[in-house]
């Protein structure tokens, strides 16, 4: 089959991956399942991926097809698998996890123990094929195009987890700050619009993004390039802060607004990886704030996902190329040339 | 009455504070309190507002009575005070609040929006009598000597409220560590150990201290003078990391301890302000683990704690001076000579 | 100052309150508001009053003047109050606090140990003017009308605190069932779409009632009298049941819906109080749910309440009654014919 | 093998199950596990399903081997289980789930949609033999006897998961009140003291059961033959009441103490199931408790009751009988004549 493999870290996004035959992978284990792939989202990861920045927090065998935002098609089954059949559509959560270990058990599946993470630590899905289990797959509702929700396998579900913690800390007349309304940022504002009724504040470099968010429901936009960030929110919050605040950027600029934009108790979501945080201790005393990591969404938030897809609260803004322009869509995301998310179509 | 004021800001600590004769305070308001000091604690914090380090974040008129650690007997009351009369004894919360705006009524007392604070912001209590308000008094329990609980109206109610946050996250089985066995230190060690079943570690440079941690009942410790940390945390955890790692230091070879010794999911609470966080908001990504702030307690904590105190859950390790000698004590406590806690009687 | 009192439990609606003249109340401590009533909710639990059922579980000095639900114009206010003024309009939440006892300390504003509930404990506003205090009244934003928002004082927020109980545990994917599409229901109906993404069946015994679930964005309705609710219940769910139930009738009849409608781990709200629950200890424990008693909503869900209704959230559908009507408004909500809420204009 | 099996529901429990000899089962899934049953804790659930208590709950094939909390030692394993292998020691918990339904996904093993509950829906312990999987055993850590640990599989797991629900509620101060201090009250009274500090007052009508009560850490006893619990519960919380009740009997004399000894906002849990509950539904409305149903623990509370096992915070009042003596036991029990928990050793 084809795939899309990186052979060896590198800066330089235009020959990042390379498209190759190799074998069809087969099932070895009673829980197996073959997925056909549909879609394959294109995520800002595979190009940190490709410059190796993940060398130095999991092991990465090279050569290795990328890719962790799959849907498609059931080709084939193990012998115990219940929950899918032949020719079922399904998305695929990108962790492979083994189902005994202590955070399989809490329903933790992102720190699970034996995990394998599609195209991270495995072969992922920009390939024609992909090896995955039963317990990494969710059949869709019928309707639902495999190729238009792929993304949501990793950037749905990464947003999607940051809102949810969000959520559950925003009452009425609180607000939400979302810094970055980009792939992961422009579903983020969609989970926080369908399940608070917080008011949001959207922050971009780009005004087509404010737009966006605009049209997605935030109540507030600012352009760090044209207004004080602290100041506007200062003002739009009557100087109290943001109850909580979703960073897609991760930037040292992002992560250095807490202090003045989040309010006593609330919460500074790192999301995006871009940077660093350097903040005196003394800060976070003072405000109680906290700067909270966080991973890709657990398998249980991909079917609430899957979920809210399906009574229409999140839309994808996607584009679609074939696999042999991966290292064309490496490139435009490098220079912010994607809009929303592109979908490679093996 | 005689009063220990700061006038200038100075890292000199022989000469920090001036004792003088200062007129007696009134009460104006109808819930007003005045109360006589019978113990006033001596806190980390009393020399960082010496030093100057908390102008820049809260609003400070010099000449000013430091002391927001108090505990006496009430002299007089406002018309209106229903819950104590002259001659109760009581503690003090350090913040006065105002009981209208939104975080009080959400019992958010330290996040009122129109607070005083003792000792920081107005004149506190290394003075003869303390003027504070209806909503800031506890009543002690009978048996209760005010000049040997009075550390827990900041100290104590600091490391409880950290240790409850932390608490709610701890299951039987899983690894609190505890960075720096001081003032706030012993007494979060009793907590974690009377409202949780979690295998707690503690980590300190003083080889006391970690015997003080061992008798309050921590099941390991560590001296990072004489043991890896990461490598002891790595052991005791079975790979795991701690679930709750409670920093009283907050220096920045404590915080960036966090990345690796924190179990995913987990919390690194930031109590002590020594240094700085730098830290790469990928490490915050990839484990999910956030740093938390944390200020002073709210005052239903100090409700909580003083229950425990009267349970005999919380042992205070303090020793008494007379107003004469707080330089004497701000100079000991810089030069890490005080065990456990100082007591002002003035 | 006109007013409408009771001097005598009854059944009979149509004589049980007597308009008649008395003082207008003073401000005697320095914390009282004098509020100039504009509109005045009447409520179910104002014909249960009146027929005595509230004698047995708090005291009552009769001849009273009812009424829970007001909002009008501050006339006056005593020495110390800081958030209002002469002039300001305001809704009144029921409930007058101490502010300084335990439950007051933590937000629980119903729970506090020294209160007073207006029109049930002491005198309401169905009268020309009421006496409350600093801690009772939350400003109106600009626009709001005071007699369209007065029932929210009671009705809605009791609504809204159920409502947001049971938005604490509803995910994407997850249904919530509505028993009751009355004076509260037709408002928690719109504070779960607003806050949650939770799928929403409506239960009403009048098509009408389920014809306004529909309005307001629930997505299935069912007529007892027409179809089984648990048949109902379980089709639209696969058979898991609803996670959240917000009983807001509370009949034998609706309480025995709960072991066969409820899911595994939900609730069953307990709102309305029209009957009994009569069920096996053993139903319980087969399926772990459980009957969640709920009360008014405190303070500061009265407040947050207010933020929804500012942003358009919620609707109240209200008609409009003069003070020497109050009689034929306990009659017709006694036979079921008044729609939404009718509100009092004193 | 040796198998204690329910042929015929009866009241008669002297002759409530059969000892015969039947085939040893065979492993026949990948994830299979055959344990060897060295202890198997007789529960009162087993009387009730011998009464055909759970017919109506439950689908139930008789003739059953009876039988849910055992420990022993595994003989033999499926192709692709990891976790065991032939030797270790075991403690099973009762339910085997499927790893793959959404309750599952989130750690609710204990909904399971495609559960199996050893010896209430299938074949179970009180048998030399049973088959098992491997998502439903937990090693034991050195040391540990287990049939002094098997009673922890059902009673254990029970009462620990509602005492870590009340946990969950209590800050110290509070009250906790146990109604019932049997085989599984005084496993529940151990955890609450080791995981809160909260006061705890034990309710039995057996002198000797408040002792051991005495000795496990309770603060208090009240025998309702001797003293009035509504009024001691009153007195020991000055008029507050119980934050959290655990009702280990569930008849209708304890549920009928909810509204008066259960503080405001505060939970009754229903854990026995020998009655009903008859309320009032303003009861719960006005004093706003909740009656909790509750089920049998999470397998991975099962992991958290074996390390708080390890830590010796738990101990067990056990007797052993043979395989034999099953009906003796049953009838003792039927008696009150059990002292903490009998454990059969097939």
């Amino acid at each position: 089959m084809h795939a899309a493999r990186l052979h060896e870290y590198t800066d330089d996004m235009s020959e990042g991956l390379t498209i190759e035959e190799i074998d069809r992978p087969t099932i070895e284990r009673s829980d197996g399942v073959l997925v056909e792939v549909i879609g394959a989202g294109w995520c800002q990861t595979d190009n940190h991926i490709i410059e190796g920045m993940w060398d130095e927090y999991v092991d990465q065998d090279l050569p290795m097809t990328l890719g962790h935002e799959n849907a498609g098609r059931v080709l084939k089954t193990g012998d115990e698998v219940d929950i899918v059949s032949e020719g079922d559509q399904v998305i695929c959560h990108p962790v492979q996890t083994c189902g005994t270990c202590r955070p399989c058990r809490l329903g933790e599946t992102m720190y699970c123990e034996n995990q394998s993470f599609n195209g991270l630590t495995i072969d992922g899905g920009f390939a024609e094929y992909l090896l995955t289990s039963e317990r990494s797959v969710i059949p869709l509702p019928d309707g639902v195009d495999p190729a238009e929700i792929a993304p949501h396998a990793d950037a749905g579900i990464t947003a999607y987890h940051a809102a949810k913690k969000a959520v559950a800390e925003l009452n009425p007349g609180d607000h939400a700050t979302v810094i970055g309304v980009g792939g992961l940022g422009h579903i983020g504002v969609q989970c926080l619009d369908a399940m608070s009724a917080a008011e949001i504040t959207a922050v971009d470099l780009k005004d087509e993004a404010l737009e966006l968010a605009e049209d997605l429901g935030v109540d507030h936009t600012v352009n760090p390039e044209k207004d004080d960030v602290r100041e506007f929110i200062d003002s739009v919050t009557d100087g109290t802060g943001a109850t909580q605040v979703l960073d897609f950027v991760g930037a040292d600029v992002t992560t250095e607004y807490a202090p003045d934009i989040t309010a006593a108790g609330g919460d500074h979501h790192i999301i995006g990886y871009g940077g660093h945080i350097h903040e005196p201790a003394q800060a976070l005393v003072n405000g109680e704030f906290s700067y909270v990591g966080n991973i890709v969404g657990q398998f249980s938030e991909l079917q609430e996902l899957v979920a809210l897809v399906e009574q229409d609260e999140v839309d994808l803004h996607t584009s679609y190329y074939d696999l042999d322009d991966v290292n064309v869509v490496a490139e435009k995301l490098e220079h912010g040339e994607i809009e929303g998310r592109a979908v490679i179509r093996p």
